[in-house]
């Protein structure tokens, strides 16, 4: 029995799926049961470094998604659109589709699945999420078995890439985006990945399926790394912490369905396991009851680490094919069951620890007025340290226990308005 | 649809396992399909930390492998018999089986497979390899689309834990040892796992999933970490390294289907992503084309963990029932399909660095007769160091480049017939 792929887009995930999927030998056996019948393109004249198979080149898109041929349409456009319709399309079609666009998920992920729902088709989108690091069917099909308590992903990695060189050469933000550019690590636009909308989308993916209820984007709160300078890297290293952009989602209590979700730079104990996670790579860390903690480690991106998750997906429905020619009822653990939204919590309900650096003119009298201010507020503080001098201001850092994120921002507003606060250059949560 | 289960055994994991299918609330809702029928013991009067169903203990285990009202055997005792004798005859009486028992799988996985194909039933494992880390399944279902070169895995938590304690105290491995015992991390009998057969076993399992052919246990190459000692751990440690017993599966040559198998201590340099790994933690690494690798991280043993991978077959039997409610034809990629004999190359083919420590009576005269000795041999050196003084012998260690084990155990035996040459304490392989 042979499955017909059809592929929308082949760029350099495009470009490796087909190399994958024209050279099974040495691979899963069921890859020698797929024929890659199509690839849709923008220009058919561009020079690309694969050799199709005579004819399989088009521009025509919404051929592919209504081929009678083509089982698995494969989505790898990125974007909201066309990349919504043609999957609709597909799915009216009834196509299986295999997704790599997470911002499409993300957004009109209900719409998505209400209609795959409907036709009775699969939509996976293991290479949405972490590039080849195995992580949304484990989630899906292995730990739900758990009540899961966290969520803690590295998913973004070009802002684990210009962290990594800050903390590395003592580089300043610009600087080091200016060279992940150059390299190909960054687009120039980069707003996506550092102000993280990329690991919003991703997180709120993760979120849905290890809680088990849809998630509105919006709600997911975030925060970039444009912020983060140098220095900070530096104090937190000597208070023994990495600075990382950590995507986090959570049920604070497990009596209740509401969840906390959020993007933002963190300070990380440097023995925690994400903290060694360096470069383009990307971790996801999963806690649940009663399995305990356990890590995912891999390349975020590149087109065969993403090419390897898109296959896994084609292989895992032409495996439900195989053994089951027309599919009857979708296998629950490998479609989309969940119809409610999940409660999101506001981001001043949060409890976590604070670090915060000021710029004091006047050091004896600040410290008894900051831990005045912090007190007033119920926020604990685990340490004061004035870590240099600039000009004539002392500078100060600060780290506090756990504590309401809206007790903290309250104190900070008025700590804001002291005679002798100078400056508060950053405010940055610790894991 | 309701699905019965009978448990085979109610120690620690068995207890866990019943935990979390008595305490549905919150986990994945599948989970509301499965009832816990019957679990099988030694006695009925053994005190126990978990309230059953009236009726649900039993000491008749033959009963629950013909009983018409359980679809799927947890098997749980361990051990070779009568585990095996009641796998069987549970996929005899057309049940699905999930055991977390790699001895009985490494030993009968051929018979058992066989007998499950032709049954048209599954066998599922995922809780014995690993803990509670999903790896089997990704193994399986996901990364198999690469061309798989390599897996490492740190898969024995009794052997980490041991080697984390001697490095991180600079203490003997008797010691270690026996503090183990006490705390229940080793057996009162530890050979199984300070000999190497527990990761033997559970690699055995990992190398025929990830390369596709069967594996004969007694194929793979097995040296335990009786001989280590807290000095090499300490010499590895100056040059960079720490020791870790590693389990290996790789393929040397992506045109071959030969593999080399083997478990032993190795020198891992600091930087690897599993040099970290320490404690009662395994970590499973996987190389592929066009991948690159992925590492899987947590914890190895545990009630929670082992249960909650047990129960995650568990759910995935009852997806596939439910989307397919007799099953036709067992989907390939949860069943064992490959029937061939990987072929497994000899130790002596292997190549590989090695670090050998030696005392010697004769320091200036030794190190040349090393070189040329080694030399003849077409073993060639990274590093000769002289790294201590014993009494009045010399302490000397070397590491190599890549050589073939064959070269460098001739060229040993030549060494240890040095005048000069008092002792080799210790040869290890690095990797």
């Amino acid at each position: 029995m042979a499955i017909g792929i059809g592929l929308l887009g082949l760029g350099t995930v495009g470009t490796g799926t087909a190399e994958i999927l024209l050279s099974p030998q040495g691979r899963h056996p069921l890859l020698g049961e797929v024929v890659l019948k199509r690839a849709g393109v923008r220009s058919l004249d561009k020079p690309r470094n694969i050799d199709l198979p005579a004819g399989c080149l088009t521009t025509d898109l919404e051929a592919i998604v209504k081929d009678p041929e083509i089982q698995v349409v494969v989505e790898l456009l990125g974007g909201l659109e066309p990349a919504r319709t043609l999957i609709l399309a597909a799915i009216a079609n009834g196509k299986h589709v295999v997704t790599a666009n997470k911002a499409v998920i993300a957004k009109y992920g209900e719409e998505i699945y209400t209609a795959a729902n409907k036709a009775g088709v699969y939509v996976l989108l293991e290479a949405a999420v972490g590039g080849g690091i195995p992580i949304i069917k484990p989630l899906k099909q292995s730990l739900g078995v758990n009540r899961i308590t966290r969520v803690i992903g590295i998913i973004n990695g070009t802002t684990n890439y210009i962290l990594t060189q800050m903390a590395q050469h003592g580089a300043d933000f610009g600087e080091v985006l200016a060279e992940a550019q150059k390299l190909g690590y960054a687009e120039a636009d980069p707003s996506a990945d550092v102000d993280g909308g990329d690991a919003a989308d991703k997180i709120a993916i993760l979120a849905s399926l290890a809680f088990g209820g849809r998630i509105r984007r919006e709600d997911v709160y975030c925060e970039g790394i444009r912020s983060i300078s140098a220095a900070d890297i530096s104090f937190a290293k000597k208070l023994g912490f990495v600075i990382k952009l950590l995507a986090i989602a959570e049920r604070p209590d497990l009596e209740e369905d509401a969840l906390q979700l959020r993007v933002h730079p963190t300070l990380v104990p440097k023995d925690h396991p994400i903290a060694s996670v360096n470069g383009v790579f990307n971790a996801i860390l999963v806690e649940g009851e009663p399995l305990g903690q356990v890590m995912f480690y891999g390349p975020g991106a590149g087109a065969g680490a993403t090419a390897s998750a898109v296959v896994s997906d084609i292989v895992h429905v032409v495996g439900l094919l195989h053994s089951d020619q027309v599919i009857q009822k979708l296998n629950p653990l490998l479609g989309c069951t969940h119809e409610h939204y999940s409660k999101i919590l506001p981001i001043d309900t949060l409890k976590t620890r604070f670090y915060a650096r000021f710029l004091s003119r006047d050091l004896p009298g600040v410290i008894g007025d900051l831990g005045t201010c912090f007190g007033q507020h119920q926020v604990s503080l685990e340490s004061v340290v004035q870590i240099g001098l600039q000009d004539d201001c002392a500078e100060i850092v600060v780290v506090t226990h756990d504590v309401h994120e809206a007790n903290f921002r309250e104190a900070m507003r008025e700590i804001e308005g002291l005679e002798a606060i100078k400056e508060v250059p950053s405010i940055l949560r610790v894991l």
